[in-house]
């Protein structure tokens, strides 16, 4: 079998909607493979939010066997609460990753917007753009999906191991 | 088989030191079951260190077969990053409670306080010296372990549904 390069997860997690995206980077290219969002029922308790994330995301690190992935690093922002469910399902996240043998990547936002627009202060809309077009023909999920698809491909120029 | 009520496992999630504490309750009656606290790896990634945590509480869960989980509410604290430590290692243990189908209640700090010393002010070794009276002869591991057999009978009081 020809050297197909190095299969890179990119997260973007949450308790409502966790992004994912997958992509092929191959020395200096790098190409898409799938995205999605796993979303958790409101209605649930947290504990049974979480195991659902966690079996979702099990499922797509079966399907694509990805050599590692990479999530933004965390950081408390304005709303505590809202600070506090995002690490729970962070958590979450990284323990699936951990037990799925994978190592998670953690880069600031900034060097992640910086890696995919040319500068860390782009916004949200921009990071999405060039997604896009750095990813021909890409059929995005969402924004999360977006956000996890930026993460994948800053890892590919920021920690390459392929 | 005789009714032997029912058993609750309290748990005190962090990343270094993850205490929990197995009771059973039976109508006004507790007695100690067994407790212990799961270390992980400093010097190992957090990914690994969130996957090791869910496979030894797994363990806890299926040994001792609780009929429902207990652990105090979360707050952010002076210092952002042992918060978003505690709860990235927080939401590992609820997702493995909620894959093993158990219901983590969550109660708040002063409320378990209350129910085991009878203050919600109490201080941490007031509490520990009345798990101790409350459950005779107990062994207590170290103060995670205290804290997790706390909620477990703040838990019994507060959440009766045996």
């Amino acid at each position: 079998m020809a050297f197909e390069g190095v299969i890179i997860l990119g997260l973007d997690p949450s308790l409502s909607s966790t992004g994912w995206g997958v992509i092929r980077s191959e020395g200096a290219r790098i190409s898409h493979v799938a995205n999605g969002q796993i979303k958790t029922d409101p209605s649930a308790p947290m504990a049974q939010r979480l195991a659902a994330l966690q079996a979702e995301l099990a499922e797509v690190i079966a399907a694509h066997q990805p050599a590692r992935a990479a999530a933004e690093e965390i950081f408390v922002n304005k709303n505590p609460q809202s600070t506090l469910k995002l690490a729970q399902a962070r958590g979450a996240v990284l323990a699936a990753c951990g037990a799925a043998g994978l190592t998670v990547n953690e880069h600031a936002a900034r060097l992640v917007k910086k890696a995919v627009t040319g500068t860390g202060a782009a916004e949200k809309v921009q990071v999405a753009a060039m997604v896009k077009v750095l990813l021909p023909g890409v059929a995005i999920t969402g924004s999360d999906a977006a956000d996890a698809l930026a993460v994948a491909i800053a890892d590919a120029h920021l920690a390459p191991r392929s």
